[in-house]
């Protein structure tokens, strides 16, 4: 019962960031939809903030759990990725209209719900170990030098995916899903370039980026 | 005097978006504070989304313009692009305080004043160009079969470029910089890599990849 509670609010709060925006909705105004006290709402989350917190972590969770059967299985890095793009779009497409408030939080400069702060380490971090995954089971095994860099600038690349599958109007937003069907060749190409002598230095070079632009890669 | 009002009623906005929010800022208000009518700001913008619509148009000329110097020159495509990313960050420099509010007006689904919008054409083929320049002006050249791909690619760096920025509260944005300062190696080594004879198929799925997101390159 009040697991449920909890489950209310956060979906009624969901609902009315996305009707509203996320300035226009006051936690009294959550509670009262969501038919408990303000208190009540307020024992279960101390913030709007916290319950975008607590959506982001739970998208990362059933990202997580709908890309099990593929990461489990034997496949190469590229139907890997695929599976799992795939499952992330699907977990997220209820949410498409509340997307845009999301990010709009989240691009606040110190933003707590930003998936670069500080307080989204969890959920973050739940994130990465996705494509940390993808890229250690995959078969052929990709190069060690490739697989240090990989997981991040894949992790990266996933949420570019996700701004661009926010502003984007096409019906169930298939042209996030051709996005992500046309870059899938072009990392195929890509970890076989990467593999020529010639390319080393280059690793090595966006390895240096990823340390300015990742949290927690390089101190 | 009334290009005047008009300034001044462009600076009054930006001041109050990043005080009190875009959502929070009526035309009224930016009026009231401005010290002319509602019907003189009307005259003027149509709507707070016209703001903020002739605010992205003058960063981007004031960006082609900080740039012209360096685009005039000889350079490398290294050192053409770094004159110009720099040119960006100096013009952007002021309304670091506003860039969130900005994002979060061009984030939302179907948003005017998104860099991928068809209202936002004039903007982005301004900025657009200049990255064309980057490219038609190298010395040594950068090979056609690159060219084809190069400068879309360029724009849409430069655009997540900006998105770090927004959310970067290193002082003076530092870490930005260093973003910048270290993807510019990695760009001097991807073109030399993409010269390699195995790459031609990734520089042709990059292309197709671009063809989806960047508006006005394929139909």
């Amino acid at each position: 019962m009040t697991a449920d509670t909890r489950q209310l609010i956060l979906d009624t709060a969901l609902r009315l960031f996305e009707e509203r925006g996320y300035a226009g909705t006051t936690m009294r105004a959550i509670a009262a939809e969501a038919g408990v006290s303000p208190s009540n709402a307020y024992y279960w989350f101390a913030s709007k903030d916290q319950l975008v917190q607590e959506f982001y972590r739970r998208i990362q969770v059933a990202h997580r759990d709908r890309s099990a059967g593929v990461l489990a299985g034997a496949g190469t890095l590229s139907e890997r990725l695929m599976g799992v793009e795939r499952a992330g779009l699907e977990v997220m497409a209820p949410y498409h209209g509340f997307g845009a408030a999301f990010v709009g939080t989240a691009i606040v400069p110190g933003a707590t719900v930003s998936p670069f702060s500080e307080e989204s380490a969890g959920a973050r971090e739940l994130s990465m170990e996705i494509y940390r995954d993808v890229v250690a089971g995959a078969s052929p095994a990709v190069p060690a030098r490739l697989a240090q860099v990989l997981p991040d600038l894949l992790w990266l690349a996933h949420l570019s995916v996700i701004l661009y599958w926010v502003i984007d109007t096409s019906p169930d937003q298939e042209r996030t899903h051709q996005l992500v069907d046309r870059s899938i060749p072009v990392l195929t190409s890509a970890v076989r370039v990467a593999r020529l002598p010639g390319a080393a230095r280059l690793v090595g070079q966006v390895g240096a980026v990823l340390d300015v632009v990742v949290p927690g890669r390089a101190s």
